[in-house]
């Protein structure tokens, strides 16, 4: 398999490098990339030291390292461009034709996407994030009504990471409540969750999964039987149908992909 | 202030739309735009329903929208190139000169940045996630030799946030240590890290705004005294200095800040 050095630079976090320097390597799968990661270029100084580490690493490959950069500053950025003939401008080749199609100048400020630009947005955040933690796994179904969104599922089906992402990424208020032998045995909506059945989503996994995933949690016992998780997801699945809640199977899809399918499905963006 | 309506477009999530778009956005304060996002445009007939949003959500403008799309698919790409004269094509852009870089064809194939293309990677972070959660707010020391990282701070500092942040996104085994009453009266290490002390990073924050965020939480009472929180940072700043570990002030860094300067600072990525 080919090999490739793969240099992300950025005046800030590095996030935005990050996520489209990786998405374009995802393009490439029959090459293998060796990732560095170098944030918080700000000045002349960390520039040439960034640039001397891209080429300490890369002299005895031979080949050209691709260096991906979200910097702001053209002066910092023409220091990093001396580094690789493959370096990759991923925000100024944006920002001249932005400025033309908005017909305004940029304040061309170092990356504040990842920063604290507006601070009661980003409290909005926190306490979306504190609500999260403080209804996981069904706590305090009372305070539900203030919840942007409740997943419900069995144990283990992907409600609580989902919800965390939710709360950080999108900064909605996301409780989640599990399905239990309960609720099994009724075949009915928990009565809890009745008054805010307009916000419910709910998540399925395969069986084959879910028993494996409970598996590595608690290896013996029903809990993570085949058989009962396929009598739970079963039951699950069927209260759905019968409730005509929306729900998305989560085994092959990330937690990026499961949230932004709801936040579309729900209208929460 | 002028106002400009924006579409983030993307076979997938839009995470990376979102990202690099709205980073661009931030160079330009001056002016209001109203943001909507279109994630999962996968075929014809979604990308013709997506031009028709937009057609329709800006007839009454008078302005061009901005169009920022993710597509790898030239042909959908080409549907919603028809929505506007400013289309950025943040994604196709790259994939030429990179396929000429690494002298090899992209696969063009839809975006997998936030998909599950790596089982083992997954799983890596959801047990990140998972070590993370039973392992907030100083549960379960004994562990904290599995950690990737402690952090350590008074409470509120931002300590959960942030491991949280950085096992979703760098999928580090995140345990945290809130610095108490015991602690403070010993002005010492605890001693139950006193053993993984090359994992701690230390957290610390302004205590007029520790003071805020407490107030919140419990209105009454010493805790969130002003007077109290002066007293308990400094303590902690001390205790810092003394064992010589790396902190940081969290007071006006955003999460996705105080995590990539942690995991730079300890050479985790």
């Amino acid at each position: 398999m080919t090999k490739r050095k793969v240099f992300f630079i950025s005046d800030r976090t590095g996030i935005t490098a990050e996520t489209l320097g990786g998405s374009l390597l995802t393009q490439f799968p029959k090459i293998q990339f060796t990732k560095t990661f170098i944030p918080f270029v700000t000045d002349v100084t960390s520039a040439k030291n960034a640039v001397s580490t891209i080429i300490e690493q890369t002299k005895v490959d031979g080949e050209d390292p691709i260096v991906f950069s979200t910097l702001t500053d053209p002066e910092i950025l023409s220091i990093i461009a001396t580094s690789s003939p493959n370096v990759f401008d991923l925000f100024g080749t944006f920002v001249g034709p932005l400025e033309k199609a908005l017909e305004s100048n940029s304040s061309r400020s170092a990356g504040k996407m990842h920063g604290i630009s507006d601070t009661t947005a980003y409290e909005t955040r926190l306490s979306a994030l504190n609500f999260t933690l403080n209804h996981d796994d069904g706590l305090s179904p009372s305070d539900f009504h203030e919840a942007d969104i409740v997943l419900m599922g069995v144990s283990r089906c992907g409600k609580t990471p989902t919800c965390l992402y939710l709360s950080m990424h999108y900064s909605l208020k996301a409780a989640n409540y599990p399905l239990t032998s309960d609720d099994f045995n009724k075949l009915k909506m928990p009565e809890v969750l009745r008054s805010v059945k307009n916000k419910v989503y709910g998540l399925t996994i395969r069986p084959e999964q879910l028993s494996r995933i409970r598996r590595e949690r608690r290896p013996e016992g029903e809990y993570s039987k085949l058989s009962n998780c396929r009598k739970e997801v079963s039951i699950a699945e069927t209260l759905f149908k019968a409730e005509n809640l929306p729900f998305l199977d989560t085994s092959t899809v990330s937690i990026e992909e499961i949230a932004a399918t709801i936040v579309q499905a729900m209208g929460l963006h």
